[in-house]
């Protein structure tokens, strides 16, 4: 290789062999649809937004992952996720906007993270967010989950739990025990518990000072049962926090509305222990896990904001979302078996003239499969049909179309299923169907 | 505003309105269907590369467009196009992947130019390519401009003409007149025929020191007629250079493929000013006009190369292929008024519960829409029916659904045409065909 530079990517960067993208295509695919069946819009803002513009909220650690450039008099920075650049796009546009305004976008994130297994540098995040204009009706809390529920169905990626609970609820008990001020400190050691244990969790909590407290809270935080029994045990407790008791209402209703929306009661589940790291949260959260996989943690993740852009306008824009981390999730479904891709191409036919002059009849095939929305190729490289089936095999293909002579002269076809190695002749149309039965 | 950062993007960058976006992608989605009925794989490189993979072969104008930036210990580069990431996944993956290698990717690209109209910092390529391991037959030279003329007939954007050419018929002839030295100076020269005609091409021919021939350049690039006439005069020429006849019968083998993959006449022409100022294509060169908007330039170019990955690995790959620049092209459709949006949304159905107690077979309503295909949203904000099917107007929804009392009690639902008022009540299943028709 001398003389060559070595072809590579960045590390902590990722691209797809042509089967596995096949693959994570059609799980991008299967996302969009059932956003747009919801009534999502799609959006596509710009990958390089003014840092001036994106950090105006930023701070601490993300800050220090933003991929950051001058370019010109530009201080430009890639977008680190697509809810600051909704925030900004609502902000810009909302003259032009109807609301409640539901968006989708699907699109890569740029953190600079230390790299490690499974966490990427470049990643596909699949967003949804109903954005009302000061007020979002609670009933919105249902249909985020009702969504995700629809798309896990279709995905057929095994048994899934939506897990919800309310930052109300949390941030009134707290309160009511006087800890007010640690809240943001105590919801990021809880949201630890599944990852390092309860024992943990109580000495972490014990140094924060709350060591009176810290059994009240993993008592709080352990509450079991069915999702009606866990309200009853909230309420049960008897805190006097408004807060807290509109947090355990809101809980109860956004889990009627999930019923509603047609979730079955085994797919979702009040978890006390739900706090979600970022701050803007306000009310409802969510995580979504794999029953089978519970280490992959939560596979797609969001809740209810009170404001989504007040850094960049007075008008209050309340929402709701979710957001699947698309590049990891199927990182992990691949590494761990659940997928796995199911062919090398796309073309469902591969036709092959045995000579250059069958060329024109080939092509008139070709036509007549892609009319019939069947992906055609035709091999024209002029060599032996050994090495032309074998072109056919390598490529996974599982349909040869083979063209001589006879062929032409009889205006047929000689199809062959590359599976079976099972042969028929017969008109092209006729053809059709059988390559079609096998979509 | 005080206190508050204005919400704006970049100069040079783009996004869109819904309206604009769900236009946007129905062509992007044209395009890409009929990529892969011609069996053309998807790939989705990474954004950032590694700048010395990146920049191993650019230089000059090109370099000094790119994003270049450090993180960490990395020198990385945002794309400038797809082409180089494409030589090096080739490079990279080659033991992983079948040649010939089709392959498609639909990404943005970046490029610090000076601003101006039409012009974009961030924009969508659509590229295929099909690369052959050490050859490429020429009947792939014809493959490609046959998937070109398939996306335009499909867009319906009115009369195209793909224009073809041959690289080796403009260095023969140059060289045929001892000009091969200036060969790239006089293509680039003979690239703005078009634009600033030919008085201005022939004084800039003169001062390469080449006035002698200048004139019989211009006579040379001035060959008229129809296509087999063309090559005819071509012949008639009798230059005495191998590489002029070899260009001259490429030129003519691929006029008869395109035929033969169904290119209409009316479509193609060869066209001897067409040079495309890259420096690596060698053969084989397209452009793509639209008869009525000739201002609009090429709006989907691209040729023959002898070798893809030359900077990456020894193995050496010829191929072909062409790019449509789609931001550029629908920022010129829409400005033109070619193509205008069609709808605001893609919800076709808006469910108006009249309460809230109706909500539960409201979305049954809505489930049921959803499992025929028909993208529907429910409004939940609890206003006045006046508001609700304002929301409807303004979305520019086709059809509301209205569930009151009597509806539940009857097992039915009110329809309601938006664009002309008409109303019906019926059962669920059958307004699903009104609905869709509506398709």
């Amino acid at each position: 290789m001398q003389g060559k530079v070595i072809p590579r990517i960045p590390s902590g960067f990722s691209e797809l062999l042509p089967e596995n993208q096949i693959l994570f295509n059609k799980i991008k695919n299967t996302i969009s649809d059932v956003y747009e069946s919801f009534g999502f819009l799609p959006l596509d803002t710009p990958v390089i937004e003014l840092s001036e513009v994106l950090l105006a909220k930023a701070g601490g650690e993300t800050e220090k992952q933003i991929y950051r450039f001058t370019k010109g008099d530009n201080d430009l920075s890639l977008r680190f996720d697509l809810t600051v650049p909704l925030a900004r796009y609502v902000a810009q546009h909302s003259a032009d906007l109807t609301f409640p305004f539901k968006r989708y976008q699907i699109s890569k994130v740029f953190r600079g993270e230390r790299p490690q297994k499974g966490r990427f540098r470049e990643f596909y995040q699949c967003d949804i967010d109903i954005i009302g204009a000061d007020s979002l009706d609670l009933i919105y809390d249902g249909e985020i989950p009702a969504v995700i529920y629809n798309i896990f169905k279709k995905l057929g990626i095994g048994d899934f739990k939506i897990r919800i609970n309310n930052r109300k609820i949390l941030n009134g008990f707290f309160s009511s025990l006087g800890l007010e001020e640690k809240t943001s400190d105590i919801l990021r050691i809880i949201d630890k518990l599944e990852k390092i244990g309860t024992e943990k969790v109580r000495l972490e909590l014990e140094t924060l000072g709350a060591d009176s407290v810290a059994d009240k809270i993993i008592e709080f935080v352990s509450i079991d049962g069915t999702n009606a029994e866990k309200l009853q045990k909230l309420r049960a407790l008897d805190i006097s926090s408004r807060e807290f008791s509109d947090g355990v209402s809101e809980l109860e209703s956004v889990t009627e509305y999930m019923r509603l929306f047609g979730i079955e009661e085994s797919c979702f589940e009040i978890d006390l222990t739900i706090a979600r790291g970022l701050d803007y949260y306000t009310g409802t959260v969510y995580e979504t896990v794999l029953k089978d996989y519970p280490s992959l943690g939560s596979i797609c993740s969001g809740g209810r904001y009170e404001n989504l852009a007040g850094f960049y306008t007075k008008q209050k824009l309340p929402g709701v979302g979710v957001s699947i981390g698309l590049t990891r999730l199927f990182s992990q479904l691949i590494d761990c078996g659940i997928i796995k891709p199911e062919s090398k191409t796309l073309v469902k036919a591969l036709i092959v003239p045995m000579d250059r002059e069958n060329t024109g009849y080939a092509l008139g095939v070709a036509n007549t499969l892609r009319a019939a929305g069947i992906s055609a190729d035709v091999y024209y490289m002029q060599k032996g049909m050994k090495q032309k089936m074998k072109y056919a095999d390598r490529s996974g293909i599982p349909y040869v179309l083979i063209i001589g002579e006879d062929e032409i002269k009889s205006g047929t076809v000689t199809l062959k299923n590359m599976k079976t190695g099972e042969q028929i002749r017969s008109e092209t149309d006729k053809l059709v169907n059988i390559i079609k039965g096998d979509n």
